[in-house]
């Protein structure tokens, strides 16, 4: 029997198919081969991208030359351009607005064939502090009340470019599921006293099924109710609604890169999403929401029932897709 | 400069890339090549599909034998369970229940190679009344809340079968999505005394440039913040929260099946999702929601910031789909 299971923090329904569940080998995984030839992102063509916004270099070396591990800059082709004001318009019914925004891009390795879960830890480490300086910085600009922090890994997932990077887009307005999620969060919390996250760690980690790996700061675990199969989140244990270092960020790139390599190990190197939930700039200091990360391979489509629905069906429940992660040796 | 719209329907902001917009050959579009091999679906392997629920066939013949036009039978693995209850169980924090509903599929011809676009007008007629029928027999089941009908058309939309058919699933519960459209209509009428489907119909007649084609019933139209190109709708020109055939069905077909020849001439027969929004059954004849066709071509990826934002990046304005769709010779 499938189950219809309620995801709390989004309201989001999924169907999970539980009796004849997906296991890894009945996703059609393409092996990534990577294509070669010139590539902007590699050690000594730093003159081919954009000027550098920001870069983890070592001291004697000049911007936009080689020296760095981590490097952000515009992207080329931005979605949102960050000369421009708000300048909302009606149109008769409709409301628009210019497409102000940020849209940068961390170069996570001047390592072609590196990626989040083969980089020496370090860089996972500078790649997470980049992402905060970068999320600090943009929060000054008083045009963008969000900046979602994302990845596509591989070709399937919307990746463009081979070479390991990550993405930032910073927002004029809060994203509708960001505005969803803690609308939901702040309710439970007026009702309960108590953060929707920080509960559900507590249920998890008393229940340990859903659970993959944890640290001292950090888990990581399988939501109750996910878009698709060995879809993982990475949470800070305590209450945290901001997404900074506090010294943290060793065990935080920690437990990614190992989250990384299970996922890598079990689905044999999956394409795959990665986006870090904040709270908005407005609210960011909070009791209600709690600052995550979300990884989601990209073994399933999105066809005209997602898209007429919003309900996505899982055929790999999260109990199973968890117990493979747990048991797979990395 | 990319332009962030609105849609007042369900509330979702798109970013529209308006100055080098896509046009339809920047889009790399598989050509869809039939495998062909065994197919239940065809004329004369009858037997090999569940026993059908419902078909449009000869007078003399019997069900699950050849003489059919369009038939409907139980999806033979469905994502949900026609034999169940409901069973409303919390675990803890979290809300599961049985996953009750029915999972069909309307085969839509019996000739494997026909397609909603290439089939006689006359079938594309039958398919709706079909969808109709079955519809309204749902909705005597009262654990049903509401019916979603799709179509898959195209591996890359996700179908995992070539011969022509759409699906439909009922559904214990409203889907998030319906019901987001639902609030938003219901909230426009309190204030406007006004629908907002018909309101935006009245803006886009006058305005023309986001009109594709239209009949004397109804209307097909790239709306205005669509969230992928060449997303184009079809809705009856006056209010109807039901879909029902009230002798419009031979107008509806004759509209949908242009739109599909536009979109397979312009986009040389991309896979793409067709989805019906109805009104919730507990709610089907009300003044403010406004039932439609939605077609999504398949040309752009769910990537990271989708998942993350629920913001959609759409590169080719609807003003300039909507051009080559009405300028196209079908």
């Amino acid at each position: 029997m499938p189950e219809l299971r309620k995801d709390p923090i989004s309201g989001r329904w999924v169907i999970i198919s539980v009796e004849r569940g997906k296991r890894p080998t009945d996703f059609k995984i393409r092996v990534p081969v990577k294509k070669g030839g010139f590539c902007a992102f590699c050690n000594g063509n730093e003159h081919t991208t954009p000027p550098e916004i920001l870069a983890v270099r070592h001291v004697l070396s000049d911007p936009d030359t080689p020296g760095w591990s981590v490097r952000v800059v515009p992207n080329k082709f931005p979605a949102l351009n960050i000369e421009s004001q708000l300048n909302k318009v009606n149109e008769g019914i409709f409301e628009k607005m210019d497409g102000v925004g940020a849209h940068e891009v961390i170069i996570e390795s001047p390592e072609h064939n590196f990626t989040l879960s083969t980089m020496p830890l370090k860089s996972v480490e500078d790649t997470l502090s980049v992402f905060y300086k970068r999320i600090s910085e943009l929060k000054k600009d008083n045009r963008f009340k969000y900046v979602l922090v994302f990845k596509n890994e591989g070709d399937d997932a919307g990746a463009t470019l081979e070479h390991t990077h990550s993405q930032l887009i910073a927002l004029p307005i809060v994203p509708k599921l960001v505005d969803e999620e803690i609308n939901n969060s702040r309710q439970y919390y007026k009702k309960n006293e108590k953060c929707i996250f920080c509960d559900i760690i507590r249920q998890e980690t008393a229940d340990r099924t859903r659970v993959i790996s944890e640290n001292e700061n950090f888990i990581s675990l399988a939501p109750y109710a996910p878009r698709s199969p060995f879809e993982t989140w990475i949470l800070p244990k305590n209450h945290e609604s901001r997404f900074s270092p506090d010294g943290k960020f060793p065990l935080l790139a920690q437990i990614l890169q190992k989250t990384l390599k299970q996922i890598d190990k079990v689905l044999t190197l999956p394409p795959y999403n990665m986006m870090i939930h904040i709270s908005p700039f407005e609210e960011e200091l909070n009791k209600y929401y709690h600052w995550h990360i979300e990884i989601k391979p990209k073994l399933t489509k999105v066809a005209g029932f997602e898209w007429g629905s919003s309900f996505y069906i899982n055929p790999t429940p999260p109990e199973e897709a968890a117990r493979f992660m747990r048991e797979t040796e990395i």
